[in-house]
């Protein structure tokens, strides 16, 4: 008995699976490809949406029936790898802050941008003032240049609105750019700029976001995640943890920025909140890891903040020893890490971070999609997500190697194929 | 009286012309963008392959009539750039060394992945291995991902053949390329596999290049420059002096590997010799920087190569100071900066190497043009060659602050327009 098929891509120099599984606490000379689960000349078969079969060409080819109209693409020089998903961005903004960055780069401090109005506060004010369909088509391209290097799932965050309604029309226009797109609220970021300095603005921010902010995103239905800045210039783990347990109480997850710049006891906080995931972690103690890898803690790493801030790229290796599954994001955002290029974080891991190869190929795809409660995606196997990269690449070890490529020849996004030309 | 023009590309948010002069021996504060020359709602004015008007686009149009058939462009958001300018790399080369790779950041030395068949000598075996064709069609290929980042000249060197016959059939190929490509010969590279070891190889080979191989490029004129590879694992001046100076003699200009790993008085030999450049710079003296820009030769660092051997970056800064013209380059080659991304290049320079975002933009443009002896490249005059890069940016500041971006939307290539998609 065959399958129905309606997208075939076939003769892939190799097909990269990451069907298997990366053991978990491995050295880094534990550097076997078992777990990519790779098949030469490899074919993967789609039938709308999922994937019907995935294995060497001649097999695949044997196994299917093509409907009427099926589409047959020759992969030829390059690979098939699972479309990538990048775990955290910020990639729903208005403007750009290059200004800023020049004069951070030029040695200007934290003070001193948000004097001139940089910072997180630019940002909110573009971000309010820009139209939904402005803001919508902003991320669409963004969502299209990442689909260039292989992207096919992104998480997006809110947290430029930092005021309820335009909180939970970010959370809307994330949400309408369909299953690409994982929608996490942030309305911890920061404080929003006209609730700072004297008074008690910041404690009614705060309260406000525990009540009125989570029960109006909680009601629309448009989030997967929340999130909360716990960091020395963010939020003590005392003043997030109203609103996370809260949450939590009511069914939505968390994902928690940890250690960027402090260690404020996020991790710690981010295990017993069972979170979904614990990302930066430039500063992290041995037993924050240590919690993180006991609760099942997925550790997001943004090497393009750090290589943008000139911060110590985070332990990638010292987190893997102790047991902790290490995801790779882009951060993209306009203030740290303008970066839509998911496979340069892996050129960074492996390099600066202490990742093998193998690590790499899964912190950018099925680590990353399980701390995204995505099971069905990050890898290429039969009833997954039809979301799958055609990477201009000579082989799985090359994907560090390449600096500037690899480019997607090709995507296909939930079934639908996209050439990139 | 008009001037005519085949092709107008106009309405440019901006044009970023790099027409201005960069102090020389600036200071980092000294940012200015006054030597960008910069121009709001800009256009450019081509006819054949030369430039004929730059400015305003209104005052553009009033200055061109438009020939019959001539195309007009609409850049809109994009800005416009000269063609970007990558002064340094190994481009033609056949094969990969991404399994090479994986051992180095493993922690494999030198000397484990010589004895495992890698390192230059892998890449001599493949270019020697690979037919004509083939080796002209991998490089078009890579010619055509670093245009994708808005690249229209590429110097590319020999020395994977290191035998004359394969030398002077590797220039003939990267001159078939056109005027994309400046040809360097590059025969002191490593001394031949089949010549190392015991006996006199080094020596006869050294003789070699002196005499038989270097008539044999001078005869054939391919050649537009001469390199050599002055260090420690490389050669020492004495070794490469006899070839050098009898090239110079003979009206072949020389352009040098300078320090990458130690010096060993390359910077001072290189402007001894007056050459072009000195490339790398990792390991050099105040002393040999003085004699740099004394000299006039211009520097031409490579942050890929530093970024994938994990050593620490050339710092751009001291040598700007000193006042030394700088240039960047990706250094793409099989081996230690697999890289067509020269933005990323300009990323490197001013977030590790203590450029500011004008002198990057110089480094990747007018500078790295003229260390190639192309004083009618890398800058957008009435006059220069018609080599322009449409890219995808919200204006100069942001060259370095985009990670994976800028995309070049189209490139023209003396004059010769191809959209990027």
């Amino acid at each position: 008995m065959k399958v129905a098929a309606n997208l075939l891509l076939r003769h892939a120099r190799e097909v990269i699976t990451c069907a298997g599984r990366l053991p978990a606490g491995a050295a880094k000379a534990d550097f076997h490809p078992g777990p990519l689960g790779l098949i030469a000349d490899g074919a993967v078969a789609i039938a709308d949406d999922r994937i019907v079969a995935v294995g060497r060409t001649a097999d695949v080819e044997r196994a299917v029936s093509l409907t009427a109209g099926a589409s047959v693409v020759d992969v030829g020089d390059a690979v098939l790898a699972p479309g990538l998903v990048d775990a955290h961005t910020h990639a729903l903004f208005a403007g750009d802050r290059a200004a800023e960055f020049s004069l951070r780069v030029q040695g200007a401090g934290y003070a001193e941008i948000a004097a001139k109005g940089g910072g997180i506060a630019a940002s909110v004010k573009a971000l309010r003032a820009a139209g939904d369909e402005a803001l919508r088509a902003a991320l669409a391209k963004r969502l299209d240049a990442m689909a260039r290097f292989g992207t096919t799932t992104v998480e997006v965050k809110t947290g430029y609105a930092l005021e309820t309604g335009h909180e939970l029309r970010s959370l809307k226009i994330a949400r309408s750019l369909g299953e690409r797109v994982v929608p996490t609220f942030l309305g911890l970021h920061a404080v929003p700029p006209e609730m700072r300095g004297a008074g008690d603005g910041r404690a009614r921010y705060l309260s406000t976001v525990a009540g009125k902010m989570l029960d109006a995103v909680l009601r629309e239905g448009d989030a997967r995640f929340i999130d909360a800045y716990v960091d020395g210039p963010g939020f003590s783990v005392a003043e997030c943890a109203p609103t996370l347990e809260r949450a939590k109480s009511l069914g939505l997850r968390a994902r928690l920025h940890v250690g960027q710049f402090e260690d404020v006891g996020g991790a710690e906080f981010a295990a017993a909140l069972g979170a979904a995931s614990a990302d930066h972690l430039e500063h992290v103690s041995d037993e924050g890891l240590r919690a993180l890898a006991a609760a099942g803690v997925t550790a997001v790493l943004l090497p393009g903040a750090a290589f943008s801030l000139g911060q110590p790229m985070p332990d990638a290796r010292r987190m893997r020893a102790l047991g902790v599954a290490v995801a790779l994001a882009t951060d993209c955002n306009p203030g740290t890490s303008h970066c839509d290029a998911l496979p340069w974080m892996a050129a960074f891991g492996v390099r600066q971070m202490g990742l093998s190869t193998v690590e790499a190929w899964f912190a950018i795809t099925a680590t990353a999609a399980g701390c995204l409660d995505l099971p069905d995606r990050g890898r290429l196997a039969v009833g997954a997500r039809a979301d799958v990269a055609v990477l201009d690449l000579p082989g799985w070890e090359a994907l560090p190697y390449v600096l500037g490529s690899p480019r997607a020849l090709a995507t296909v996004t939930g079934g639908v194929l996209r050439e990139w030309g």
